[in-house]
């Protein structure tokens, strides 16, 4: 089977992982509209291709918050990698370390942020918070990620309750037993998943374990634990963009968490330009959901994204490979965005 | 089989309720354009999702003409409901008052007035009207009402003629013979069910029982016998919306009869929009049609509804359990509407 | 088989007719776009339906030039009704008089005009003309028509030369040897039909036998052969109703010649909308194409339309079930229309 | 198996060329969705047909740049046309000699264009540019040219670098080893076609043999070398459109190489009109890619095409019965078009 394209990386997860796996990386809210339409959105933006320009040096590289990196690619924050390789994140921050990008490693890894450092101790690094009831939890991750040279701090923003993927109830998924939340580990008694959509919302923590009445002032509380810059992920909006700004925050990741949270709202790439204007340049804006191939990229960019994160993508690789998978999906991407560049003049 | 969403209801009833009664339930208008355009209508509206507000008290209740309900989510008057479980509309009453809803008794009832008001004695119920040529049976019905304890009068205003469902032509539907239009009986002979379109085309009743002659003016004469607040509803323009407010009423309901009258009229969420500005707040507006998944309430809500109403939700929850099953979609819908309200801030 | 839509007339005629003369019938020109558009861009027409005016007495009659039909639904001109019942134009112009509406006879007809007027005397007919190269030709048939007492004449402007149908090439499409072009017997040596589409584009005629040179000015040469008023079929665009009012027509049908033609002209609900305005009311528009059930007279008639003609649809009852099976199309698509006005307002 | 339209040479080749060849020539880039579009695009444009003009005579010559061709569809541009027939371009040449219209003869032909000359010496001939980075081979095959005959000087501006066509790189395809890329035989070490999308990605020639770094001022360099006309194509903006104009060229071809190289830009037809209206007239705008069928090219011209040009259909006509199959295709396309100009008035 040759992976020409990030389609034949889904294809093979989609044949080779446990269905419940499968399942739980593919899950969209709902009726997945809003999953699908982050990746038909890109199909609706036509380029204006120049021709005759001077294409034979290119520049693929570029900084995010002062960092290079070798192409405006990273990793979205996804969880539970074991699910899709043994090695779990491990192999995820090795492969991003070896393509030189960003991983933003999850709250819900499977590895301890500990592992992943050192798995990876040269690669860029940010850490994906979720804010939980028990405050102390979440300032003891943040100061853990800190001090582990984690050099980003991504808050999610859109995940007060999670939201309803149907499959995942269907299944009554649950994370098998030798697996664990690793970084919550002794934080909570871990939940024993059951079958239930009410019982268990949060995927192996106790229920209602995430904090839903934080606010935008829990940025500046954000703010007193750590020096990390902040970026906000699962902006959608240009009032939201401009409260970001307001409240100090570094970066923002337009995303509609893959479209498995609220089902209705806008793609990504739709909702990318408001959040772009809002904030005139005053920081970085990135964008997660729907990437597919090399010119989706450069659709971003050319909308004013600093760069993208992949999310399932990422997973497929994995899936395929573990950290070869993963850096065999990073270097396809990597070559049609040069190309994509290239004829787009 | 889990029942996790709405369409997990609609295909247990697609396949387990006797064809001749899912076709009844079913069926819409001539192609049933305007009855798919109800439900994917809601697919073009998008949220505009905000984030870090204050999620963790949410207040889903809402208020029908001064009476407070669970949520805003209530039964639509629909015909024939022992067709879809024994004990018919006193299930559906029992689920609507257990849940703490509205429920509009229809006048096709196949359960007396008297035995859905023994059954759910404390529920919110409004009762529809037809009114037939022969108005001495309406003003029997509305009084019968009235001293029944049904809080409102909900006046159906678009069916003159019943519309062309051309699955039950094909059936040559009738109700079976131990099933009646309780309320009616005694009024009018009741006509045997034929299977020609031409013959018999108010199901139940004798050909042309309703009168198609009612104008405005007709709700002086409904204001006339009774006391209740009126609700009219069918209304698909402004200007039958400023035409309603006129003529006094209290309420209207958008609705275009689940597209089982005239098929090529607008989706109900498409025409909600104009009949909220043009009653000004003077009157509540309520929605009727296409409702699927929780955020679907959210919408309509948003455009400016104060509350929906549910047709064939309702009917596959009472297919699958009776007031049970009822039960069950109201609460899905309630869920998923909860946490909507949540993830869209 | 219940015969409840226009649907399930098509639906038997596929089935039961040769499909040489199936395909004949169905053919669109080229990709059939222009077909298929026709019956779709009603669908994009949506009414605003009005409540609660009394629908108790309707009246749909409505007159041609002057003449009172029973409702505003006649026979569109099409060739070759023997391929479709044995009795052919006879039949049609009897469904039509007992349905007291108007019937165009075609240049085409595999009945003669005489036996056409003799089957159905009292009817109101028109007579549908091409004009040929051999002008005496087409002057013996005007006058032969209106001897007759056909009491218009239809001059198709869309059919300089005949479009490609894909199908009726592949088929070789000819008539079978017991039916003659019998208006035409005599006036040209009836041509073998030959597989290639080069060879007998006219379908029974000599090559080339219809006149390409026809201009506005032949107007009024027809004008000085007849009393009749002249109807001008084939009109897509303001400018063209224009000049037809100048030229001193009584009529004009917007017609695509159901798609046969041009691939790639609009539908011509979509283009009825400029000619009604460009005409100002001076003379009558109808329409011709796409009609398939009650609801689409009403836009038409919404649109500005004085009538609606159908064509494939009265095949279709003609190969039903001759007389009969046509007054079933017409009856039912009477019925759907009365019912379509009651519900909209 | 009759061929009535070009459909039928589609499926005939889809079904009896070999895979390779058949993917080859299909193949566009990415997900092939500019591919799609440049067909899908004609679809949305509309006609404004007029009736009653005098359509008995029709002129459908046209010139390009001086030179009278029978009708305005010509053979655009594609490589390696032994694999769709034996004789390969000699045949191309001949049947567009015959049908006396214009064929641009690839740098990548399989045949010299001294077999092409000879094999059609009296037909309108342009020769297609790449420009390389051993300026040289393309400094003599430009001189070559012109001292054949060649009337025009085609420079393809829209491949830097080859798209990526995935089917191709699935297939590893390569050139048979009896085939070869016979102008440009001794001018590089020619390539042994590997299976890797990275290794040789001009399909042939030596990896990188294009020069990516050609830019506007080389059109100077061009018009040194030769006093043919220069035609650029590729082009599909109005700014580049005008850069051409500024920078001298006789014509533009409005292109997006079949789809074949940066997917997701503009479908070619909709891309015309801004092009048109940049040149003001200034230069000759030709149309490349989608056209299936006489009315396409009707519209092209409408939109202000003097000619378009055909891809693909001639490929299927070679590969249908070579020098005559593509007769054939150019005959279907001139009655076609011819006729679609009588409908449209």
């Amino acid at each position: 089977m040759a992976m020409v394209c990030l389609s034949d990386f889904e294809a093979y997860a989609k044949k080779y992982l446990p269905k419940i796996a499968w399942d739980f990386f593919a899950a969209g809210a709902d009726d997945c509209c809003t999953r699908d339409e982050n990746v038909l959105a890109y199909k609706r933006i036509h380029f204006r291709p120049r021709m005759l320009r001077d294409v034979s040096m290119m520049d693929i590289r570029t900084k995010l918050l002062g960092t290079e990196i070798s192409f405006p690619v990273g990793i979205a924050p996804t969880g539970f990698h074991q699910l899709a390789w043994p090695d779990g994140e491990k192999s995820t921050a090795r492969a991003a370390q070896a393509m030189n990008t960003c991983y933003i490693a999850s709250t819900y890894s499977t590895c301890t942020l500990e592992e992943i450092s050192a798995a990876a101790p040269g690669g860029l690094r940010w850490f994906q918070l979720y804010i939980h009831r028990n405050r102390a939890v979440s300032q003891q991750l943040v100061q853990r990620a800190e001090a582990l040279g984690f050099q980003g701090l991504v808050l999610t923003a859109d995940l007060p309750y999670t939201g309803k993927r149907r499959d995942d109830v269907r299944n009554g998924f649950r994370l098998p037993p030798h697996m664990k939340l690793k970084n919550l580990e002794g934080a909570f008694e871990v939940c024993k998943m059951s079958p239930s959509f009410h019982d268990c919302s949060e995927y192996g923590l106790p229920p209602n374990s995430i904090d839903p009445s934080v606010t935008w002032n829990d940025i500046y509380w954000l703010r007193s634990l750590t020096h990390l810059p902040i970026i906000i992920k699962g902006i959608l909006t240009k009032e939201d963009a401009e409260l970001a700004v307001r409240h100090g925050v570094q970066g923002i990741i337009v995303s509609n968490h893959g479209g498995r949270q609220l089902d209705g709202g806008p793609a990504t790439i739709d909702a990318l330009v408001e959040v772009v204007e809002a904030v005139q340049g005053s920081v970085e804006v990135y964008l997660d959901g729907g990437i597919r191939k090399g010119s989706d990229v450069l659709k971003a960019l050319a909308l004013g994204a600093k760069c993208v994160f992949i999310g399932r993508p990422a997973l497929w690789g994995l899936a395929y490979k573990g950290e070869e998978g993963l850096q065999d999906v990073l270097r396809i991407l990597q070559d049609e965005f040069r190309l994509s560049m290239a004829l787009a003049g």
